[in-house]
């Protein structure tokens, strides 16, 4: 049995939409949510349409034990306070993947701009919020979380992810890459964050104009596993 | 006959592939350089590509005046200068098609890492430094000069084009999209060039890792014409 994928913050749209791709190819999850009730419910959302769905629902810092391989999908503005809530949750050797992308929405600003974030990027904020030795990782940016929460949706883009192990980039990869239409790119190191984050606002941008949820694939790439 | 398009810095790679390109499509191209000498020898390398080039060889400020879309395809350390130089050539109601990209290479640093500019991007620098009435477009960010450069190289990626007015951007994407292989794609308002200048960066990593030449496409646009 695979361990299971707690993903903090699972009620919103992109942590749900996970949430529900990986229960439907037969990855365990753990729905993570500030309150026990709203975890049971988007569990139960996940059921509704997975119904052999091996899914869980629970209070953040219980959910964040449950796997070594933690996605965090909160808003910016809740980023702070939830890595602050992991951190007698998390122990060295977990990897947190964070999703967070700093848009100004956070402060009631346009989504289609960025706020500076001190550290860099809201990853490098994580990296330096949680726990010695668990190490961050950044993805999920450029999909769109409508679309990943559709099973109705056919996927087919790219997903960046940034760290500074490949061998842990690794290993997120192939979670994300379990979505089918999905597939990954090693952009980098952590730092690379900062201008993967951007691109969640410049498909904003993009979106308003072409009315539609676009993506990112990146050319030139060819066929081999870059993770084997 | 369609009016020259006049490329400053064209004996450099982005700006002599994207000269080569045009020319290659039937479209008259004159290329600039602070020398007479260097202009002349690059226009010569475009022709000994396509012999029946319409492309002419002059100094940055006689190339600017002769036609109404001016590319600037400087590397960020000289894009100054060349705005500065270029201010008694620029004549109210011409664009200036912005392709500089502020990576920290223009001081010594990594190419994957950018140099923040005040005014937001060098596309925003640009615009404070025009003449009053020439109108900034920002594009061809992510598509590597190398393969553009190379007539042999087949492309088949975007290109984001970033400006204040659809029909500025409609003018630039027509003439980016005579080069086979390239497809426009409305990023928004200038300020979105904060983003799109970052992405060169970004696929530099993206080469580093896979010895590759990356470029972009953007997913869910559907196969309308935007510009039309």
């Amino acid at each position: 049995m695979p361990e299971p994928i707690p993903i903090i913050g699972a009620t919103g749209a992109l942590g749900w939409g996970l949430a529900m791709r990986l229960a439907a190819a037969g990855q365990p999850v753990v729905i993570g949510s500030r309150s026990q009730e709203r975890a049971d419910e988007a569990a139960g959302r996940v059921r509704e349409v997975v119904p052999d769905a091996d899914v869980q629902g629970l209070v953040n810092e219980e959910a964040a034990q449950r796997g070594a391989i933690v996605f965090l999908t909160v808003p910016f503005r809740a980023q702070s306070e939830n890595l602050n809530n992991l951190r007698d949750a998390l122990r060295p050797g977990q990897i947190l993947v964070d999703c967070t992308v700093p848009t100004a929405a956070a402060v009631g600003g346009k989504a289609t701009r960025t706020l500076g974030v001190w550290q860099g990027s809201a990853a490098q904020q994580a990296q330096e919020m949680v726990p010695d030795g668990v190490t961050v990782i950044a993805t999920l940016h450029t999909v769109s979380a409508k679309l990943l929460g559709d099973p109705d949706a056919q996927l087919d883009e790219d997903i960046l992810v940034c760290g500074d192990r490949k061998a842990d980039k690794a290993r997120v990869a192939r979670i994300v890459e379990l979505v089918p239409g999905l597939r990954t790119v090693n952009a980098g190191a952590l730092e690379m964050a900062r201008i993967a984050e951007q691109l969640t606002s410049l498909l904003i941008s993009v979106n308003i104009r072409y009315k539609t949820h676009a993506g990112i694939r990146v050319t030139g790439l060819g066929e081999a596993d870059h993770w084997g």
